[in-house]
């Protein structure tokens, strides 16, 4: 819970509110603390691999997708951390970790003008700002092949001004949900929820309202696959997601204060690679093939469940939590195929669901030896750990909240615009690709590439 | 500026002279100086990010240039940073911070021998050879396509055993531009100047004397759009690139004392964002294609632009120096374009000229929150901010030297290579792509291609 | 030496025994050591940085390969990490760290379970498990193109139980090699034994084993060359494994207290340097080519070269290892085609010849300015510094061992998996390319490619 490191930072910056109001140097900072220096460098290093992380969806995307969209993905993977970053510095940190209004929304900090010109508010700003892209990126690959590029800039405009920020507020900003009166609140701490239901749902949304692409599904209105355009990208991408979770969990102690950080590095890893091996296997199971983009979206899906309890629970937990993961990607993937919804590279299985599932496990195995970012004060416990239900409502309530939220507005997002200006691309459009017409560029002019 | 942690570090050590004379251990440094650890993780884990720019350049070029071209900018992104490891430690490394001569040049320290054998001379080593091997591999887009192997290869030894050592001593290495009587002289926080500047310029004047490639000019003299081989690897090498800046800049406080590496950090990715929605907006009002190699370069421009003024400017500033990147990127591609300079990946427009704007930036915006790598002392202080013309004056006659130098040393080089024994591959050599005969290995033998 | 600096955590940390044996809070562990967040970031920072190691394996073995195996190789080189975390966890890191049994065998820490809920310990594991994972992931590359999945997956899991840890006890676990009476003992900073001689040559005993690839030896038996699919992605993935180097070499001292970490990430980079330059130049003085495939491979071999080596030895020692290197992979690349040995990436040239010099290099160079991961206690001196041969034999003997038992076990394992079911996929499965049919996906579906 980021939020809890945060008030621990506001402590330790406390001896002079002066000081902690503004100081855009740093020197009455680090002399109120002078163990600031080593919180600051893991805090920003830990955020230079969330950063990276865009670069490892822009590639799994690409992987999993055909040739003729590969420019596009790459302006949609660049653009919304282009506009991310503008957005939430303008309005969306303020109402996520601004002064609170009755739990629901924050009201300062805009621009990061004034008061917020201070060394600890840019350093948490940006570590919200490189979680608010991961959001908002995710729904790119669910809404892949198909989307207009202008309708892709607008939505990231929506996702990182309102529904990312102020569902973050509820939940790290000092909203409503981090109180409600079930174990220690719901809870979440590196963002199974904040971050990857909230993209899988909306981008669930934007499926939906989008309808499959063409070919995707027969006469019969069976499933067919249309398998990506280089399994090299999409490995490629995936080993640089796990790269950069490695920033994403262990960094949200946000303090290198908190020697948790190496417990919540060997879970975030342990899940990873449990979530792969199921999948692999399960397909294995069915098909007797070894399926490679399986195991790589068994992988993320590990990454993304153990992300809410990784600070929470044992290495054997994490593995169970992964494994678990593992199962739900490969049957939900089947699940939203089956129903009609074509989600090109798995992102609302991958992110949606198991962000829910990562939730749901902080009530069940949190193992109490660790709390809210601290070992002081009240520690985490799960059902499995003689510490009741109470922990495992809150987190069925958030989880559900959370879901509800994003697909509510990720619904109305997508509808308005579609009507405002239509937001799928013209048949001819889509199936020559959307480079040619949205971008002018094809992906890879030099080769000769089969326009399926 | 590196130079104002450098002496603090110095300062710090000076404790014992004789320590720091020789400490090839390290005990004796962290005797003197029980903080340096967190000094030293922060230094080298900036280092690495930067040397990881070496494959983002790689990548951006290699996408931007064309199949049958691949092969040799792979061979030249990754000898220029082999040769520059090592001339720069024998010569280049002494040049530029060794004892200085009149204010021009260094003249101790060669090989990393003697006295060099020190656990503090070893990290600044480490930390300026990063730098000066990014200056050396800015050059081979400007001149890809057409430059035999050998040339590149002697080029890279004069880049940095001469060119970048000797300007980056006037600067940072205790040199006369750092002292000229105007604001607090010429200063350059990261190097829009001694690294981008230098090196879109040598590039300037390689693109020159190469000429352009067969087929860059109709025979109306016309430029032609010819376009890489691949947005994928040009996407992948702006993250890449966007994600190494990260360590570019705030590690060049060449110390985590200074908390202002929260600033340096925001302010960065803020221009990123600008350059490139800036970029992309302005091309699709004019040619209504979102651009995405367009996009690209308007983030690097942004990036280059805000890397002198990182650490003295405020968020909002940083938005509008990375705004006005992406802005005089477009126009200066069409610029060169339009007088016959071919420049297939756009150095000189993404390095050169916003290398050039950021150093004139820093006398526009500095707001005078910020000294020369510390609080105390003097803080740096802009036209906008009430700081007079004098910083402005210093910034204008420090760009103008640096292109000047970078220009005309580049234009010695090139030509004298060129009358050596020709620096530009035979016309079918490069028609057939310069992997055959160059390298003897196209680099994508499986595949398809045109040789366009 | 790893051990050293576990052996100096463990002293700093045995205030509290009690602490020590199980504090997965890390409150207690932080209020016994308030210096250790600073180890913990630098531990982890570089921990991540040999994670990404993996995907600089993928992508070397990827463009070096055909791209009809592309799909393959992804499978084995995420599989193999994937194995390497579960197995690891539950067995090879008691049998590598716990209780020593007669210096052979570690028996304690299961599953990272009971006393091992620690975060000390946690941390520790995950830098085993990060170099467990490099050592299984090289052996993919000199299988490549002809081993069945399903035999990998089994191999992996025998490297990361078996092969890999057992040695690791006897260098680093607290084992007999250690402790042999020569010089200090047989010791390996970072690992060219431990990690890249066992990975090599358990990769010589697989490629015996398989036999090489259809085509590579003509009906005279003279070998011939089968280009990779993409210099691009075999450049990519050097400049990645680089970066991940400086994190491997200079993350083991385990200790950002030991500022040596800058000397030892310069000889790092040096190494790599000179090993590509002496490759390139070598290679064009016999074709008049410039062999990118050999530059690549030059690097590596300097890189695995001054891993045992880095903490000991100076600038210019490091850029003398790196060059022998650079001769050294060029000559074995040969010599085992010669011999009909088909290794298609060059891994046992690279990894096991080259980690074999490695820690003969230690008993040469090492100059007696630094001990065993500390500056108090014995320094580690070569022949060339006046130490005799001491310590010259304790690396030989150790690098005998190592190769020993590296291929000795290897040779049990693939021969005890080819009687069981035939290791080797049909010859059809072979010319078709193994993505097929093992796995059900072509790599590059859009593309026109070559079935060579």
């Amino acid at each position: 819970m980021r939020k809890i490191g945060l008030w621990l930072l506001a402590i330790i910056l406390a001896g002079s509110t002066l000081c902690f109001a503004q100081d855009p140097g740093g020197a009455e900072t680090l002399a109120a603390n002078p163990q600031a220096p080593i919180d600051y460098v893991w805090i920003l290093v830990c955020g230079f691999l969330v950063f990276f992380m865009q670069a490892g969806f822009a590639m799994v995307e690409a992987g999993f997708c055909r040739a003729k969209n590969a420019t596009n993905l790459m302006a949609k993977n660049a653009i919304d951390f282009v506009v991310a970053s503008l957005i939430f510095m303008a309005f969306g940190f303020a109402f996520m970790m601004g002064k609170d209004y009755m739990g629901i929304i924050g009201t300062s900090g805009w621009f990061l003008h004034g008061d917020s010109y201070d060394v600890g508010k840019y350093l948490l700003f940006f570590w919200q700002l490189v979680f608010a892209g991961t959001a908002a990126t995710i729904v790119s690959g669910a809404v892949a092949e198909r989307l207009k590029f202008k309708a892709y800039f607008l939505y990231s405009l929506a996702v990182s001004a309102i529904v990312y920020p102020i569902y973050g507020h509820w939940v790290w900003g000092g909203g409503w949900l981090a109180k409600i009166p079930f174990g220690l609140g719901h809870i979440d701490f590196a963002g199974s929820g904040v971050v990857h239901t909230i993209g899988g749902f909306v981008g669930l949304a934007g499926a939906i309202v989008l309808g499959p692409r063409f070919g995707k599904f027969g006469k019969d209105g069976k499933p067919k696959a249309i398998p990506g355009h280089s399994m090299v990208l999409a490995a490629l991408g995936t080993f640089i997601l796990w790269f950069g979770w490695f920033g994403f969990n262990p960094g949200s102690t946000f303090s290198a204060h908190q020697l948790r950080i190496a417990v919540i590095a060997v879970n975030t890893n342990l899940a990873a690679a449990a979530g792969a091996a199921v999948a692999i296997l399960l397909v294995f199971a069915k098909t007797k093939k070894w399926d490679v983009g399986m195991m790589l979206n068994g992988c993320l899906a590990g990454l993304v469940a153990i992300t809410a309890p990784c600070a929470w629970v044992e290495a054997w937990a994490a593995v169970v939590i992964g494994a678990i993961a593992g199962v739900l990607v490969v049957l939900s993937v089947y699940f939203w195929e089956n129903r009609g919804v074509d989600d090109p590279v798995g992102a609302v299985s991958v992110h949606g669901i198991n962000g829910f599932w990562g939730l749901i496990s902080v009530g069940l195995f949190a193992d109490g030896t660790y709390g809210l970012g601290t070992t002081d004060g009240p520690l985490v416990t799960g059902l499995f750990y003689g510490g009741g239900a109470g922990q495992l409502i809150a987190q069925v309530i958030g989880a559900l909240v959370c879901a509800a939220w994003a697909f509510g507005l990720g619904l109305i997002i997508f509808k308005s615009l579609d009507k405002w200006f239509g937001i799928r691309v013209l048949p001819h459009e889509e199936i020559k690709g959307l480079d040619i017409d949205e971008h002018g560029t094809p992906a890879y002019p030099n080769f000769y590439t089969f326009n399926n």
